[in-house]
């Protein structure tokens, strides 16, 4: 399993992902799922990927290969707006589909592979899709700010209490990072180390990235703190009676 | 979709569920998904059910057939312990299979059918249990001392964190009823009134019931106090350096 967060804010974006991979419980590995694309002073675009690790890898790397071609349509560091990326991206899963498509279907394998892309290129404000496994995709609006990917439901909670797109970029990689946890409490094929990359806006460079592993201590402190905190609050809150 | 939660305490039992029922966002309606067996001084017997409503009720109307028939081996009235209860509802369950399974398959419908069975029967301690589609089940221990079936991912993080088995019944109706909030935030298809059954060990009686719909002043309050708790444990916690 995976997970993967994208959140656009108004001071920039913060995408972070895990590095588990499983193919059933006996194989377990550690993969980065967070690809990073930089032209300084023309563009960041970072990808995050969930699904079947062999389609999201051919994807990533006929968007390499095409970034070396000469063909300016595929090519993403030639792209003029991130909307321009995110059709780069379905179109090589569309490619990947066409070629591994009906062979895993042969086999009963689902075709599962989806992004979360986030970045911004020069002219245009920072922009967050989510780009699903038939190449199409849906972009974050200020009405829902983030999109997650993977094992999505047990860290959705805090994003739908508490964050707001107008928080600074350190407190919602704190709430991203609370989200992780949650999710890597309940669901052991979510794991360590965390990928985290803190874009700020209009910089065009990437700044801020840090990986977060057993030994971090921020996030074992994080970890601590939350779990105690919603320990107080929940005995802060009276019981109910029982008879109503 | 669809919310319940049965919890085994040192003092008892907290069951609880959700009353939404939907066939499409366009077909939703309100049942009451729990069920309760009692013959005071004897025993009481509580069921929770999730998945396709037909299955479950007409698993739920063999269960009240047997219960006044002369068969003793079916009826939930005769049982001795709480295993021989848990083994009526799976054979409710594998009859339903031979009517409707099927005739399900060939309109491609899963046979999608799970109960939480809590409860006690005099001379036993009360016990817990989960039963499956196929009519098996598993049993609740100090490990793991609590169920949940249907949509159970966004309510499942506060109980991995908070639930112990020594909690006063009170306690755990409060920590339920916070995990219906997460869960009720997140999915629309799980609604109120949730229907709330604590059960006090050796009591033999239903004493404590209560139904919680929208003018609940108890739930709204919990609503607001956890989800203010939460920010003010959020703003507590210092952000983390973005580079490491």
């Amino acid at each position: 399993m995976t997970y993967c967060v994208g959140v656009l804010l108004d001071e920039g974006l913060v995408l972070a992902s895990d590095s588990r991979t499983n193919a059933g419980v006996d194989n377990i590995a550690t993969f980065r799922k967070m690809s990073i694309i930089e032209k300084t002073d023309k563009h960041v675009i970072c990808l995050l990927s969930a699904g079947n690790l062999g389609l999201t890898q051919s994807a990533l790397s006929l968007i390499a290969e095409w970034a070396t071609g000469k063909e300016g349509r595929l090519n993403v560091n030639k792209a003029k707006t991130m909307y321009r990326v995110a059709r780069i991206v379905g179109q090589a899963l569309r490619e990947v589909y066409e070629e591994d498509g009906e062979s895993l279907q042969r086999h009963g394998t689902e075709f599962n592979a989806t992004f979360i892309l986030g970045g911004q290129i020069k002219g245009e404000r920072p922009r967050l899709f989510h780009i699903y496994s038939a190449g199409n995709f849906i972009e974050a609006t200020p009405e829902t700010p983030f999109f997650q990917i993977g094992e999505t439901k047990y860290g959705k909670p805090v994003f739908d209490r508490i964050l707001k797109q107008s928080m600074p970029l350190a407190e919602a990689a704190k709430l991203v990072l609370i989200s992780f946890d949650s999710t890597m409490r309940s669901n052991l094929s979510v794991g360590l180390p965390i990928d985290l990359f803190c874009y700020e806006s209009d910089s065009l460079k990437v700044a801020h990235y840090r990986q977060m592993g057993e030994a971090d201590g921020y996030l074992s402190g994080i970890r601590r703190q939350w779990g105690e905190g919603l320990k107080r609050v929940f005995i802060d809150i009276a019981p109910p009676d029982l008879d109503g």
